[in-house]
């Protein structure tokens, strides 16, 4: 850890959360609080937000989301951070709610932006150094690391950490608190009356809070739909052990998210019982292992552990894997598997294979492929809802409704989801009391305006989508896009031509790439060629000379030619060298 | 209707039936029966089957797939004829179970490379014949219109067509009869015991072939991990006519596939009852209803039907609107609603949507997008499970067992379906008493041969995946395809040279499309200008004037270069002129 420093202790934190009772009886009157959802491409809240009370800004985490299969070549989206850099005076800091890429994974590209202080728990923080440490800025940031029960002051904001439960440990909501009054950022959540670490969410710190006044809730959408409770994460564990006796005799392979610390932890501990190793299998769970193990978030056996390489030199039916793949990701190790692409690990008939894991929307069609393939080779798969291979880490209806029957909002915005999710979410609220009026359902973009009587959208920031391709970072755009788009779709015609003084000398060469083979189409090229060069001596004859111009006569000429013949738009690229 | 000959009449079919009750009684020995499942991307022996007895061939169906996210700018994907071409001399005719697109729409192209005679039901035919004159071949082929009941002699085979329920009219399994014993193939069904055109699925007609004697059954497995049955169509009826009372004072909008003719059928009719006007939107839609009220499947209320043009001359509350693009489609009309590009629709407060479809796997995603539009515009949508506003076309586990139980087989094969459908769906066979060494889970591409006391696969036939692009059928495969990807992920880097007698003249230029922004990255192409210039130079100082030489060295310096600074991997495509 490089800046352990403590910012506060427990007392301090009660100590302000007490001083907020009565925002109202301090002299000046209050100003209204604003908060600006930065982030996201769907879903609404979740990768960023900033809050706004007079000269002092902070922001609610920094997250990436990844590209939808529109968004061609580009490896992540993280938020724009224009309004950001146009502040970045006032702001104060940043505070991290857990350690997941969409809360974490845009942070490396802000702080290269503008450089400000981190507030993080222990195992977040952890996982933002490997981070830093990978694009080379470790040192140069100031990771704050806190634990739930604190309270940061960032100018005349005061905000206080409180555990949740959620599917990666150490994370927190937020009490938020100014002269204008306390907001609570519950962050991803649920209530899970049996996590694995032993710690319940902080619910009487939330009724303390909702107790002492609240003035606006910010809550997980993610399963507004759903009814009833989530699942406690135990349930996976017990789940986990009667599969583990059904696969006796064996190799047993289990897919899940690499965060997932606690769900590692169950696996290891029922390997351990029934006397099979552990190998584990994809860099970024390898990674999340060793950190969370280093960090004293996962207790890993003593002998437990072998390498992936030596996964051969064992019997099968003494052997669990645990590998990254769980929604299909063609690069992933279980996909390799899946594909007998995997350096070590060949399926063989039998072999259990467990997907701990629900498909994220619009990966069913992936998943499905690489269960399809694990089945042809022979191995039993559990998917989908076979058994309880998984929870989520997201609170469902009942406990979305406790979180606003505790805290008492006056106002409330839901958060993280899309329109479907905040709209259920609305009505679960006005269920509990709240009125309608009393109740934003915003959008990335907007900027939300708190004071005591009144919540409205007041403005619009910058809050578009940034692709990051390899090493760039927004110079990958929509005209890019639209490029790569019309490139996928029918490829490219190159048509070169070498002038001198008014003549053609060579050319006009026709190249294509990602078209249709040529051996197919020889009579097409030839044809494109020689329309080319008529149109290229017309407009010589004609005294046209200028590139530009004759560039468009050959675009349109072969545009035309090529869509009449075979129905296709490949883009046109005239190259014009004169000699 | 073209050729509207009837190959044959109720009662030839039960004869024929009967003649086969003892096959071993032919004076010769039987041959084996062959079928080749030879289209399909990941569902198997869903787009087209082969059967095969001696010098006899005949196909079932022949569907198109829609393309993978991966399948680059590919608009269709059809079955590889290669077998069919090379048996052309064997096939007696095609037979096609219903009209959708994966079971008709290779036909077209089948028919260009082998022109056999179709047999098909009446709406089906109808359906085909739309497509035929579509490609301009309509007069050119033999399409014969038959009924459930009819027998159909194909050489050694004869075939008869058994009504079954699914989600177009005039569905039918067949019985495939030959001497050596009776196949089923179920087709796509369901069993509906209230249909909306009133009529059952023919269990007696399965009833009595089981009684006689069934050698294998190839069963419909798309829903064979869904316990229980599949909801009638009627169940849909009765949910509109709830939410039609809801949607009082306000415009609805329908969104179902336009070939759900019985869907259509019954929103017209209560949209009659309340007194509302219907307006269709979508090609597809239009077509397919005027074909189907032309054939009588369907029945337009006089004065009901409006043009979408004059659907603004109406009261909102007096109209119904049924729509395209249920699966979220990027250009179907209800997309262009909620993006506000429909040129005559318009989403206005309190519009009231049905979705009335599942997401089929991999659209998730885009029906999301589109259903979150439509919320954003203050339209309420009804999607997903809310309400039973869609019922499968396919049995469920108990039907499927039905179908088993009644039938009797000998030999199965579990059909249309991944792998995770034909192993349950083989599981069922299994409880029903069919021992696992009779059931085959087959895979596209392989053969099956069948005799009266094995059942094996015995040989691998070509089918592959044909890609249809634009007028291109096969011209584009998996170098193209490949090209596309790079492309889309990068872009191209177009670098073009001029030499003369061992000297550059002109260039090298460097142009761009899909890479990154020009003005972002100016530096790095005049870096690769001037590289590719020392490269070119040393070339020709050495003496290397092949041009392929030198365009190896070009590629690889940019290459290099590029990945060096950028971390991406464009396309390079040297371009060298000799004057």
């Amino acid at each position: 850890m490089q800046n352990n420093r403590r910012t506060s202790s427990r007392q301090p934190a009660k100590k302000a959360a007490k001083a907020e009772r009565k925002p109202k009886s301090v002299a000046s009157p209050a100003l209204p609080v604003r908060i600006a959802f930065l982030g996201g491409l769907n879903e609404v809240g979740k990768n960023m937000t900033l809050y706004e009370y007079g000269d002092d800004m902070f922001i609610v985490d920094c997250g990436l989301a990844f590209p939808d299969t529109e968004m061609l070549g580009v490896d992540l989206v993280i938020p724009d951070f224009t309004y950001v850099e146009r502040n970045r005076e006032k702001i104060r800091g940043i505070v991290i709610t857990h350690g997941h890429e969409d809360h974490i994974g845009g942070l490396v590209y802000l702080l290269k932006t503008v450089n400000i202080p981190v507030y993080a728990t222990r195992l977040t923080a952890g996982l933002i150094e490997g981070k830093l440490a990978e694009h080379g800025i470790l040192n140069d940031v100031r990771i704050n690391c806190i634990e739930a029960g604190d309270t940061i002051k960032l100018g005349q904001f005061e905000v206080e950490a409180i555990h949740v439960n959620h599917s990666i440990p150490d994370s927190v909501g937020l009490a938020i608190k100014s002269p204008a009054g306390v907001i609570i950022q519950t962050g991803d959540f649920k209530i899970d009356s049996t996590p694995i670490d032993g710690e319940i969410i902080d619910l009487a710190r939330f009724s303390e809070l909702g107790k002492q006044g609240v003035l606006c809730l910010l809550s997980d959408s993610t399963n507004a739909v759903r009814p009833g409770y989530t699942e406690s994460e135990k349930k996976v564990g017990e789940t986990f052990s009667d599969l583990f006796a059904k696969a006796r005799g064996r190799r047993i392979i289990i897919a899940t998210f690499a965060s997932n610390i606690h769900r590692v932890q169950q696996i290891m501990n029922i390997a351990k019982d029934m006397g099979r190793k552990v190998a584990l299998s994809g860099r970024s769970l390898e990674y999340v292992v060793e950190k969370a193990a280093d960090l004293g978030y996962l207790n890993v056996p003593d002998n437990l552990l072998v390498s992936i390489d030596s996964v051969n030199n064992y019997p099968a039916d003494k052997m669990v894997i645990i590998t990254t793949g769980s929604q299909g990701e063609p690069m992933s190790a279980l996909h390799r598997m899946a594909f007998s692409e995997h350096r070590r690990v060949s399926i063989i008939p039998n072999d259990y294979v467990i997907i701990s894991a629900t498909p994220i929307p619009g990966n069913e069609k992936t998943v499905g492929r690489v269960v399809d393939e694990l089945l042809k080779l022979g191995a039993e798969v559990i998917y989908e809802k076979m058994y309880d291979v998984h929870v989520s880490g997201h609170a469902c209806q009942e406990e979305l409704k406790l979180m606003l029957g505790i805290t008492k909002p006056k106002y409330f915005i839901p958060v993280h989801g899309e329109q479907k999710h905040l709209r259920r979410h609305s009505a679960l609220a006005q269920s509990m009391g709240i009125p309608r009026s009393n109740i934003i359902i915003a959008d990335n973009g907007k900027q939300v305006e708190i004071t005591d009587n009144k919540i409205s959208v007041v403005n619009e920031v910058p809050a578009g989508k940034v692709f990051v391709d390899g090493y760039g970072v927004g110079d990958v755009g929509s005209i890019v896009i639209r490029d790569r788009k019309r490139l996928s779709a029918d490829g490219i015609i190159v048509v070169a031509v070498t002038l001198s003084q008014g003549l053609i000398v060579n050319g006009p060469e026709v190249i294509t790439r990602g078209f249709v083979y040529v051996r197919e189409n020889e009579e097409l090229i030839e044809t494109i060629s020689s329309s080319c060069e008529k149109v290229i001596n017309d407009c010589l004859y004609d005294g046209i000379t200028d590139h530009n111009s004759i560039k468009n006569r050959i675009r349109d000429e072969a545009s035309r030619l090529v869509y009449e013949r075979t129905k296709r738009n490949p883009m046109i690229l005239p190259i014009i060298m004169e000699v």
